[in-house]
């Protein structure tokens, strides 16, 4: 069977206070809209319509990264969620197939659930919405049931008590066939308060016409809509609670679970421990065995078997931890692969570079790789020294078992086995700094 | 109305095991004493005095930096609140209007609060008192009201099982006319276990004397009193939910609110988004659209709109973050101005500087501000380019378009345009290094 | 009277999905088995016996750092925990006492609680079993009682309604007089689903035998055991609330005690305040009045009093921390002393040094203390000065008062009171990095 999503992602989200567009904001390092997409994934679609309005041309920009395949279609005016669906019907005119109307600040909705309401369709039903049991049912619209499925929605301020007595409420997550919906769709009217189209009508219409309507029901959270601030967060949260089980349950060791933050694609492996206040941005792989110690930010990058990172280790994009290699204190890993067994413990700035098995990187040693316009590479081999405060202008090569001396400025290549050494000569001045102290000292006295 | 403070700051709070007067303790960064006097700042009062007692002079010298307009008067002995209250009876000898009874460990009653009472008093009280539901009455004194308002303050001890039930409270909080309340305080005896002067008493004596009381009731949160370092870290967290919730309403992203500490006087702008682990000083400004990404710590500084912040940065005070400059990781600005797009990324030290417009500073680079006695200004123009791992040896200037080669140390101005260069040659000496590690590997296993 | 200890610990631990066998997984720092046996430690027991099984050289080799008193045996096949027990059987062939059968994945059972089933075993039990009340009782084992002690552990599969509503459940942790319990074991069959000998058993056989029986209730938490990784943080979790409340409770300021995180043997001294996010690992002591900002990781030292280290702090095993000294920002100090005052205020990394009182160390300063084979020693005397991005090559002295000028590399000894310059001089190039600017800026553009 065909599948479409019709992705509504207009709304303005005047709550969230911000000029960013709401399906914009993140969880996890993606966008909402990201992750709304990603639950559709599961259904393999052969075509995504997205319905932009608010910024929209920020929202296509993002799309081209993480849904490339997706159409946008613009709605001028925000008239509601039936006239939202309908911008979408040009777009699909000639597709075959069900069409499922999903909402891109609504991230959690689980693959597994579409299925269920793909299910329903196969078994007859005309439309199908989904539900969940909400614990505090509030202004939700909600679902009334009978024997021949779903009979109405009802909005909660035209419930009637018992009506609002219901607790299977209306995520607003609809599945029909394309040709049903639109035909649907172009018969909700605005004969109401807001003067909108409202989605929800086109069960009432459904039924009116003798199609028969169900429900699927999932789990609230799976539902929960962000249109604020504190929702965004607690949407993070709840995202967070989850991969951090994920984790446990495949056998890392979290010391602090509540501590940790994952992306929505972070890879950990087996065997891995995590310290207190670790934090992942997108792209990170973590193999088997690693460590990975308090206080360390990683993001685009690897760390192979039984490699050691931190406390206060930042691996930014393009940074390859060999195995079993360290990266310690206070040091930045960025575009650089680090070699099997290699060293760099304490504040350094690795960028642009490869380095070698077995290398040690003494402490506060700079690659210096940018020139104010190129970004330049350094080169150091296999068993090289780099001697403590070194500076390596890129670009610059070290071969195997190079030796740099402690506090050298390194401008040109260094060979196989050579030393470079590259600083000024000591000179003592006897006494000297006793009197130039003493000098300062009755100058501060005298102001 | 004119209005008086009475703070009560003189309990040693044993309970603390501290050596530090109990209201010096802090939360939000400000010690518990200036939160109690910033409730009171709603109600403009002309006249405050704190009773102090127990490391009254460190009280003082604190009072001085955020209350420079309150009086101390000494309560030698502690003999209890009507005691403590009494001692304010001189320094207000000649004032005349409504007098409030606050406590200098009670750090959360709002302001809204205050003026409740102070309404109280207009409508005809002569004693307001301030209440609250308790949730756990338990040893509270119990608040017992009629139709004539406030009937009496029952102590738990004395409490009938029926008088028990009351779930009202008080809080200690009390608001009088100067004259009543000194009248009233002369008339309370020390007639009980303890032998201490109850300033509850004073409830008693007004209605014998057919004064009429009354209560006004707050949300029990905002009684809160701090007498162990448990309440202590409760109290900071109270503080803490309340300003989260607050930067959340107002349009600012917290990845996770619960791992963000904000200070009493923390402004953050809309659309500002901080991420996990940051930690805000007091006297902190961050503007509109500005990014402190995770493991931040901020104090006395000002980020202007659009810069981007850390991870791993550390803003001292006099650290202004110009539009959108950047601030990355290892780095700690003091006392330093950084110009609208400037550029401090990795492993710095800028203290006492000035850095241009769009200037950028390389990796490893430390501004040498200290020589032992004085702190001296290093000043960056436009433009500049400072080479990674250099030292700018204050004072100093670098004009515009200056030009520092990496691993100088600079110790005299660059021009504009200028191009510094301050490091040793380097010289290789081939083989050397291998020989080197051979030689010492071979002592090594002599060991 | 003489106890011995048997504990178990040689369970594979499947759901723990890790090579490292279950007991050896860590818990502040910890490994398990190590809480295990501290619990016993109120016994004084003259003998421990450990029971291994899965990597049962690896339990052994940790056991030798955190119990070399223990003696260990092997279970080379896991037929149940009777079984395990009778391998304890040859090696406490003479000894004479009472025995305890504890768990090495059980951190927290109490000393008191221990001690509790020794007092009941003086009244005359024959076998004391550990049992606790279960708020969810579950697939527990359930302690019969009755007006003659423990009357049978019936297995939730096989209890009877009646029976799997008792809430009072077997720990599992047994104490019998030596030969009794021995005697006991051997009588245990396998006849059973598993073809195990169960432990449990013991109870019903010491019944028929006429053999009094009695039980010992402890709190739910003490009998937590740890399975999975979830297990694993929810016991790290309750283990960091109870180190947290008792510094809290000495006196000791936490502004968000539940991002600090102890290790087992933290030692905090009073009025200590520890910012948020500090984590410690094993061995350090904090003395009075010492202050821990943000973002500290410390392990293996000692802070004395007076002292401030952080934020952003790393110290390390063997860093000494004189009295009033300060540890500032992205520093690292490793097996080194600090005098009383001395200054480490930023982006310093001090290993293998003596640092003299009141001696300044500048931003930036790096004790080159490894020369790629060995380990060399700095040492500067008081008072002296190191100025910023310092380079100091170990092994090397600075003496009472010397002065090493920003940027130097310092190869040889300094005197008292001398002054040591080792940077190259700069030169200025008029408009060459203006030039220069123009021509990389010029071979972009063409690429």
């Amino acid at each position: 069977m065909n599948t479409a999503i019709i992705l509504l992602a207009a709304g303005q989200g005047t709550r969230m206070q911000s000029d960013l567009p709401k399906v914009l904001h993140e969880i996890g390092g993606a966008p909402l809209i990201a992750h709304a997409l990603r639950s559709a994934d599961t259904l393999a679609p052969s075509r995504t319509v997205v319905v932009t309005g608010h910024g929209g041309d920020e929202v296509a920009k993002v799309l081209a990264d993480y849904a490339p395949e997706a159409e946008t279609v613009e709605q001028v005016d925000q008239l509601g969620t039936a006239h939202a669906v309908d911008q979408a019907r040009g777009a699909l005119a000639d597709f075959e197939g069900d069409a499922f109307v999903l909402y891109g600040d609504t991230p959690f909705v689980r693959g597994e659930t579409l299925e269920a309401m793909q299910a329903e369709r196969a078994k007859g039903a005309a439309v199908v919405i989904l539900g969940f049991e909400a614990a505090d049912p509030g202004g939700y619209g909600r679902l009334k049931t009978g024997p021949d499925g779903l009979e109405a929605i009802v909005e909660a301020k035209d419930a009637l008590p018992e009506e609002l007595a219901i607790t299977l409420c209306n995520s607003g997550v609809v599945c029909a066939d394309r040709t049903t919906l639109f035909e649907l769709v172009a018969a909700v009217g605005n004969d109401n308060a807001k003067g909108e189209y409202y989605l929800t009508d086109i069960v009432a219409i459904a039924r009116s016409r003798g199609l028969k309507c169900a429900v699927v029901t999932c789990a609230e959270e799976e539902t929960l809509g962000v249109n604020s601030r504190t929702d965004l967060a607690a949407g993070e949260a709840a995202f967070q609670v989850r991969m951090r089980e994920e984790a446990l349950a495949t056998g890392v060791t979290l010391t602090a679970p509540e501590t940790v933050f994952f992306a929505f694609d972070t890879v950990v492996g087996r065997d891995v421990s995590i310290g207190p206040n670790v934090v992942f941005g997108p792209g990170v792989t973590i193999e088997t065995g690693a460590t990975i110690r308090a206080f360390c930010h990683l993001e685009g990058c690897h760390v192979s078997e039984g490699a050691t990172v931190g406390p206060f280790a930042r691996l930014r994009p393009g940074a390859e931890v060999g195995g079993n290699a360290h990266v310690g204190n206070f040091v930045e890993v960025k575009n650089a692969v680090l070699g099997e067994g290699a060293k760099v413990n304490h504040l350094t700035y690795i960028g642009d570079a490869d380095i070698g098995e077995r290398t040690n990187i003494g402490a506060g040693t700079i690659t210096c790789n940018y020139d104010g316009v190129f970004k330049h590479r350094t080169t150091i081999g296999a068993e090289a020294f780099i001697g403590s405060n070194s500076a390596l202008v890129a670009p610059v090569t070290i071969a195997d078992g190079g030796y740099v001396a402690s506090g050298s400025v390194v401008t040109t290549d260094v060979g196989p086995g050579d030393l470079a050494i590259g600083r000024a000569r000591q000179v003592n001045k006897p006494g000297l700094g006793a009197r130039l102290v003493a000098r300062l000292k009755s100058l501060k006295e005298k102001r």
